[in-house]
């Protein structure tokens, strides 16, 4: 008989009480006056439902998972119970259901305009139906929905590493066919140094469609391989999610008219707020606002159910993610970046992910030996968590010892000599949380994935400065 | 150790024959002059490559879903060796792929025409791009993947029948929502008799969503109670899908003149096929024939994974398809059915369905007890499947023996009564394939799969005479 990890207590009183704060969002924009951004009301309204669903939904079906054998052991713990992973399917469920019925309020103005009316609220119920818009927020669920099963699969057939990588393009071929179909734009802006090379703009072609397939590899397996602790994926998607939403307000247009000193940050622009299509950062672009509220209408419900999730895998965790979670918010983060096209500030948001890439490198290309776990290693004995170590079972490369001893004058990694022969005989294992823990020392799996979450903001605010304070000098004003 | 299936042997030679042909029907669309239904040609070449990929991967990907405990136990044979469950998973998966890679075949004038041409053949390539028909295959093949993922989930969840009876209904949320969206037409063109009373055209509104809903539920598990021999499920799937292409292919424009004589099938309209836009059925609709085309991008590839499938599939089976065909077959049908507007001629291709769920209605609804398996039972030393029988623990109440009587006269059961009370004690199983080992006494599995299939394209026959014989009666030619 399976032992069930007890679930986590749930306030059902202060859940309940959001029922009809949501209710009130999705049936607001059906009342007159009509408010300015009626879709994004719904928006709101949806994401506290998921929420709801996905805090609910996950300890009730978390039996289910442990008797069709989807369980993990929870390797930093001294209890041995099973933990039913993979459970960043019911995220993903809530997810595109919460996404799928929120079409016909997004694209559809027969729920809100039952009678024919033209005057409507400025900007976002368009007269002609969309459906372009349709059609590519159609293919970005497909290519969710593709993103999910994936990762599913990954969790049943637990597929190697190595032929994984590319899995995530797979996922990505929805969103490029559709781009295709409808002859999308493969322009970049190019920075202005280069500009007396290529001119403003180039047309990268093909190479456009190797680049978002690039992306949405990139934005999964980099929250795949910062995994290892109790909420360390959900909470990097939960901020990168908060992130790209508050890059998103910038551009919309607010009604209260306020004026941010961005010079303050460096940048010879100040921003006007308020005035609708006088957004800030969208300067009366309709389009920009638009992109701004399709990443919107997917980054709302993405931070509910990883905030949903995350109760429950907080540590000690009742639940795992598995691969799943990890598939679909990267394939949401790719599919907004390629759709509303800002990747570029997406990939910003990324740095801790980036770094954690780049110094995991020696480990992926086979330089460095790399364990099956890389996860920091667990002292029963204190509840501390140690770096964990690479045994080199025959002597390391010069190419190899180079990049240890690099990487060990930066700080970055332990590389312990052999006592006898001098070469490197062990390093730390080549993660972030491997090198938070060098950094720092040892410490409790909770204080290390809340290291974590604080690298993750910090991380997002450096972005912030770097996309509004320093783009200004390799970048003017045409975004396209 | 597991111990695999000895793979059925591919005839290599034949198979890697077919890459040029299936190439070529890519490649002719492209060259001039151009076909007057280009895209028809790349749906049978892509067609013709999801075959060959199907009946290469199911084989080579079974010890993969044996190793990670997919796996099921043939009932009806002597040996015991597993055999890999839920591999329709592979069907729907080329599947999915090959109607995504079929996008911008289907939908861009960018392949086709590079250079800017108006004059383009006529019918397939519309001057302005066919954003509505994108978004409508785009939420097809959302509500096709979202049953893939169910499908699997059931496989892997074991889910118990009275709870996944409704589980097509999510699946078919995407196409709702969109159609919702693009406010579908909900009329229906009312019978002959009953127009006296609501007119020739009636909206059903809400009522229609639930008939939609309804259908996909229907064609879903139709084809999965009907289960349980080897080649069952896919023999009726891959039967009724060519009977929904030779329908389809009644509304072509045909580029030779012929005269159908349908008066024979006693309609009083004579088909004269011949000639761009003047197609039999279609009667120069260029809204028809879209449709129809619509319904064979994906019926032809549905006919090829099957065709792949069933190979391996066949008695004695060396892949079993799990729920993930059924689910993914019956969206398949769902989607045409109602995206092509042709639901009722294709509820006329369920008849075998349709008679098997009356027949297991009893035991649906527990009149009769319903055991765990209702499979015909296997007597090993004959090699003969004989029918299998339910047994009464408490006596029938009068209601279930006013049934299982009226059921025994027809000959659809044998109900034999209770030595001492004379009550009903047992009953054959209420399902087709013990009907049939009723009638025509015990066979091997193999026979009785072939019946079973005489028996749907039997079925398939007298819808058509039904649907261009009788429908003149009730309809006239006023569709929509």
């Amino acid at each position: 008989m399976a032992v069930f990890p007890t679930p986590r207590p749930l306030n059902r009183i202060l859940l309940l009480s959001l029922v009809p704060v949501a209710s009130w969002f999705i049936v607001r924009p059906l009342l007159e006056p009509v408010p300015q951004l009626p879709v994004l009301y719904t928006s709101l309204g949806f994401s506290i439902f998921a929420f709801l669903f996905t805090i609910y939904l996950v300890p009730s079906l978390g039996p289910t998972f442990i008797n069709a054998n989807l369980t993990g052991n929870d390797l930093l713990k001294t209890y041995s119970t099973l933990i039913p992973e993979s459970m960043g399917l019911v995220c993903a469920s809530v997810y595109i259901v919460t996404l799928t019925l929120f079409i016909p309020f997004a694209f559809s103005d027969a729920l809100t305009t039952p009678v024919h009316s033209s005057a409507t609220a400025e900007g976002i119920t368009v007269s002609e139906f969309p459906h372009r818009q349709l059609a590519v927020y159609l293919s970005s669920l497909l290519s969710l929905l593709t993103a999910t099963l994936l990762g599913f699969l990954d969790d049943v057939f637990d597929i190697r590493w190595r032929h994984k990588l590319p899995i995530p393009v797979i996922a990505s071929i929805p969103l490029l066919m559709v781009y295709f179909a409808e002859r999308g734009n493969t322009n970049v802006v190019v920075p202005l140094p280069l500009r007396s090379l290529f001119g403003t703009l180039v047309n990268l072609g093909p190479l456009y469609y190797l680049y978002m397939s690039l992306l949405s590899t990139f934005c999964t397996n980099s929250i795949n391989i910062l995994a290892g602790i109790n909420g360390s994926e959900v909470s990097q998607a939960l901020i990168i999610a908060v992130s790209v939403i508050l890059n998103d307000l910038l551009y919309l247009p607010w009604p209260i008219g306020v004026r941010v000193p961005v010079h303050l940050l460096g940048n010879n622009t100040e921003i006007g707020f308020g005035g609708v299509w006088k957004a800030g950062m969208a300067f009366g672009s309709k389009e920009l606002v638009e992109r701004h509220l399709f990443s919107l209408y997917f980054m709302l419900p993405l931070v509910a159910v990883c905030a949903g999730f995350m109760y429950h895998n907080w540590y000690p965790a009742r639940a795992f993610p598995g691969d799943t979670l990890c598939y679909m918010t990267g394939m949401a983060f790719a599919v907004v970046g390629i759709q509303a096209h800002f990747s570029k500030t997406l990939l910003l948001f990324f740095m801790p992910q980036i770094f954690n890439f780049i110094l995991s490198c020696p480990q992926l290309f086979g330089l460095v030996p790399c364990p099956r776990h890389r996860v920091p290693r667990f002292d029963p004995a204190t509840n501390l968590l140690h770096p964990s170590k690479a045994v080199f079972e025959r002597p390391p490369s010069r190419l190899t010892t180079f990049i240890l001893q690099i990487f060990s004058v930066l700080g970055l990694t332990v590389a312990t000599p052999h006592p006898k022969t001098g070469l490197i005989h062990e390093t730390t294992n080549l993660t972030i949380l491997n090198f938070l823990l060098v950094r720092l020392g040892p410490m409790s799996e909770k204080r290390l994935v809340q290291v974590l979450m604080c690298v993750q903001v910090a991380g997002s605010v450096l972005a912030f400065f770097i996309r509004y304070g320093l783009a200004g000098l390799v970048y003017d004003g045409d975004r396209r």
